[in-house]
C-alpha cells in the first residue's frame, strides 16, 4: 500500500480515475459507462486517462482489480480450512464489482487479446498463486502426498462459484453453503486428483 | 425432429436464420455480428427476423442453442459413468458455439432481464433436468442415500468445464484430463453434498 516517492500527483490521478470508474460502474453499468463520463467524474482530462490505460476495458479492469486484495489466506492449520477461507475470498472477489461487471470484462477479455493478457498474468496469476500456496502448505503437512495440478485445483475451486453467481443465476445468499459443500468435497477429493 | 404441419416455409425460414446466425458468428464474431448481415447472408429481410426475434441477442441465443442436444446420457449402469457423459456432453455445449460467443451471449444476459429468463427457462433448465435424472438414476441404484440439491451439482459439474474455458483459458485439449478428474472427485465427493 506504501506509494513509490516522487509520484504523490500521479497517484492521486490514479486514485481518482478508479473511484470514479467504479462510481460510474455502479451507477450506468458496464455497457453504458464511458471514458467522458469517469473523466468528468474524475475531474481529469480524458488525455490523463488515456496515458494511463489504453482502452475503456483496461481502465475498468484497473480500477475493479484494485480493491481486490489477492493474497493467501492465513494458514488455518488444515487444508480443508485453508480451501474453505480461499473459496471465501474467491467469492469475495466475485461479487465485490458492480452487478454485471465481471460478465461485461469477460466478454472483453474473450474479444481483446491485450485485454486477455492482463487478466491471464493479474487476476488468473494471482489467485493461482494463492491455489499453490494452499496446496504446498497441504503437502508440508502431510495431508497430501504431492501437489495435485494447481490449474486443475483452481478450476475446481474457482468454477462452481462463477458458475452459482453467473450462469445458473442462483441466491449469492446461499452461496455460503455451496463454498461449505464444496470445501469439503475438494478437501475429500483432491488426493485422487492427478498429480501436476 | 418432425416439424408441426401447416407451416414448412416458416420452418425453412427459421432454419435459414439459425445457419445464417451461426456462419456470420464463425465469420464476424459475437461483437461484430449483425442483424443486416444475418438477412442478407440468410436470403431473408430484417422484418421476418425481428417478427421471429425481438432482439439481435435471442436471434443468436436461438441460433447458437439450435444445435444443441441437451438431454439425460444413456443410463452407463453407474453414478461414475453418467457423471463422466455428463460432463462430456457440458463439454461440448460449452465448446460447440464459435470462440466468443458464449462468453458474450454471457455478457448479454446479465444486462438483459428477457434474455436471462430465455437462458434460465431454456439452457439452464435443460441441463438441469440432465443433473437431476443422474441423480435420480443415482439414488434408484442405491449409490446415492438421498438426492443432494441439484443445483449445487449443476454448479459443481457446470463451473470447472466453464472456468477451464473461459476464466483460466487453459488448454481446451486438456479438457478431457479435467473432466475425468471432475468425474472422479463428484461421485466420490457427491454422498457429503447437503441434501436439497
Amino acid at each position: 500500500m506504501k506509494q513509490p516517492l516522487g509520484r504523490p500527483r500521479d497517484d492521486r490521478v490514479d486514485r481518482a480515475i478508479a473511484t470514479a470508474t467504479r462510481a460510474v460502474l455502479a451507477e450506468s453499468g458496464y455497457a453504458q459507462l464511458t471514458v467522458d463520463a469517469v473523466a468528468a467524474r474524475a475531474g481529469v482530462g480524458k488525455a490523463a486517462i488515456y496515458r494511463r490505460h489504453t482502452t475503456k476495458q483496461q481502465m475498468i479492469f484497473a480500477a475493479v482489480l484494485h480493491d481486490l486484495e489477492i493474497a493467501p489466506p492465513p494458514d488455518s492449520g488444515s487444508m480443508r480450512g485453508d480451501l474453505t477461507a480461499l473459496l471465501r475470498d474467491i467469492a469475495v472477489n466475485l461479487t465485490t464489482p458492480p452487478a454485471g461487471v465481471v460478465p461485461g470484462l469477460l466478454a472483453d477479455v474473450h474479444g481483446d487479446p491485450a485485454l486477455a493478457a492482463t487478466f491471464v498474468s493479474t487476476f488468473v496469476a494471482a489467485e493461482r498463486g494463492c491455489v499453490e500456496e494452499v496446496l504446498d502448505r497441504a503437502v508440508a503437512r502431510g495431508e497430501l502426498p504431492r501437489r495435485p495440478d494447481p490449474a486443475v485445483v483452481h478450476a475446481l475451486l474457482l468454477g462452481p462459484v462463477f458458475a452459482w453467481l453467473f450462469l445458473l443465476q442462483e441466491d449469492p445468499a446461499r452461496l455460503g453453503t455451496v463454498t461449505a459443500a464444496l470445501a469439503e468435497a475438494a478437501a475429500a477429493a483432491l488426493s485422487d486428483v492427478a498429480p501436476g
